[in-house]
């Protein structure tokens, strides 16, 4: 499926404006991602997501595979009918992050990788073809090609060997998509944060006949300069006409400095996995909603903020929800921090506009990591 | 507060259907009220919960005593505030049944009950005086006076003991609520299921000036017809022209029961508490969504149901996140289980009307129990 993408401006620091089309209608890039891993964005209905803003969001192919399958998905006339998501687009990834983080792999063979499952234990084999397979059973939008995320971090000779098979991955990736007409399809580029392989890796991947190309292995324990770089590394040498998507990214300031570094869409599960321990972004910095210093506090998270949490209830109610293990107090956070973050990417695509993005960067940083 | 109690009709069979008055508008009866335990309805938002038909919820003096303390809902302009619940009112229980249920009283004498927190083990002094103000600053629209709630069963001679000072707790308590023009008082009838207790209970606090008079002690693990006997010792000696409050029920056939024998409101935490458990009340009997017969279930739970669950979601889905575990899950069924009591007290109040009250219970018994 041909998403139209349209590079509308690049700024002077490298950041790109840009908007593309789904069934669902048009979206406008830079963008972040809700993550709704289990078919459903913790603790939230769509109604709400679609009023903070959100437009897509991401379901993770291993853990619908395991639970509850994708046949169940697939019966029910897909993603979107299943769990009752029908404002916007869904893009499911390959699985592969999953598959070498939580399940412990133990066999990667050119085939695929052999694991055991981190709910049952029971052994499973993942493939390029079995992740696309899923993936077209369970109708997202977007889908992703199968890739390996090897850990950080690891020699270049094993990097080597890994970002090669991932692009031999790629391939058949693409070879096994039976839904290209109806479902996109990017590719991943890795290659840890050695140049020549995310070079190698970002041209030979983009000769593929790709939607997009997402840069993958980034913010897996690596020092913040080196996570620049292998975004860096990548987005030099991806095509111009694409969109670039940066995975797993979902830190306020990573989220400016990848849209610099040429960066159109990200996904990441940290507003809602801060919810839940009660953690709030503002403007001023991240907040502990269980500081004993908003107990009394009858003020929202954020005056200003637009959120159907902020309009309607205050620190000290939702400081005795999160303090009492009341899940509506992570509901409440989670509305807001999605919010936060899809605001933040409005006044980033509006600095775009002004091309003075590095400016509002200064000024953000400022405000919300120095005290 | 006069709640200006109406009762417009009473049925052959002992049901009444009623109407009374508080600022947030006209109330009718039959109700359930659902109960937010800790300032709030588990899982749900206010706006969730009208839109499920609720109008008066509970909630719970010891909870929010403990946790976030009363002067802090007083600061916040009371718990409709507090918690933004301003469609309807609060009633707020007295903490009797939590200290005598949850804390393991340690001492009771004339003055309180000396008692343990259930949180933090920390010695607490629990008397009538300190209930109501409490009440008081919570600022709920009914508030409850202080009662023993015994556990089942004791000797005649215990009960006796407890249902005189009961009852001199219920004087206490109504010459220490300071703001009775804006907050409603109920007492509350015990004497277990000796039925010269609850006679003498009835009629003894029936003397003091109550907006209204609750029956106690029920469901507190005694035989189904034991639990009918109870109610019906305590309401032929209750006042026609008062509301009456049967605490702690949330059984559907004990509702009809209930009404049947001459109760106007009920609360009870059932609906929420069998959601986290995966169970949905439908009219052909509970229905445990676990159960892997409803995995490709693409069907809502009650189909002719017009929550917001049943406008939406599938059995399927509601199960996938029961089992994974998201909270999302019990969310749906927690809406769709109190609109199931709330429009059974619909169906309830039209049956009054039409005076076919034991006709339409023994149609829903034979639906919901027998299978």
């Amino acid at each position: 499926m041909d998403l139209k993408f349209k590079l509308k401006k690049t700024c002077s620091c490298g950041a790109r404006l840009g908007e593309f089309e789904t069934k669902w209608g048009k979206h406008k890039t830079p963008m972040f991602m809700p993550v709704g891993t289990q078919a459903t964005v913790k603790t939230l209905s769509p109604e709400e997501l679609k009023e903070a803003g959100a437009d897509i969001i991401l379901s993770n192919t291993y853990h619908l595979w395991l639970r509850p399958g994708e046949d169940i998905v697939d019966e029910a006339g897909g993603l979107h009918e299943f769990m009752n998501y029908k404002t916007g687009p869904i893009l499911t990834d390959c699985g592969g992050f999953q598959v070498f983080s939580l399940a412990k792999p133990k066999d990667i063979s050119e085939d695929g990788v052999k694991f055991k499952s981190h709910i049952d234990g029971k052994e499973l084999f993942l493939t390029p073809e079995k992740s696309i397979e899923i993936q077209n059973k369970l109708g997202s939008d977007i889908i992703m090609s199968f890739d390996e995320c090897p850990p950080y971090p690891v020699t270049h000779e094993y990097m080597k060997n890994s970002v090669e098979r991932t692009l031999r991955w790629a391939k058949r990736s693409l070879d096994a998509n039976k839904k290209r007409d109806t479902q996109a399809q990017f590719g991943i580029v890795q290659g840890g944060e050695f140049e020549d392989l995310r070079k190698w890796s970002a041209i030979e991947t983009s000769k593929l006949d790709f939607d997009g190309y997402s840069v993958g292995g980034v913010s897996v324990g690596e020092a913040p300069d080196t996570k620049l770089k292998m975004i860096e590394y990548a987005t030099k040498w991806l095509p111009e006409d694409k969109i670039r998507y940066l995975m797993g990214v979902g830190e306020p300031i990573d989220l400016i400095d990848g849209v610099i570094r040429g960066i159109d869409i990200f996904d990441c599960v940290s507003p809602t996995r801060l919810a839940r321990h009660g953690n709030a972004h503002t403007r001023n910095g991240r907040m502990n909603i269980r500081n004993a210093k908003y107990a009394r506090d009858f003020t929202p998270i954020e005056e200003d903020c637009d959120c159907y949490t902020c309009k309607n209830y205050t620190k000290a109610y939702i400081r005795h929800l999160i303090v009492a293990d009341e899940s509506f107090g992570q509901r409440l956070i989670s509305i807001h921090n999605i919010r936060f973050l899809t605001k933040l990417m409005e006044d980033i695509r509006e600095h775009i506009e002004k091309d003075d993005l590095l400016e509002f960067r200064e000024e953000f940083y400022n405000k919300y990591y120095k005290k």
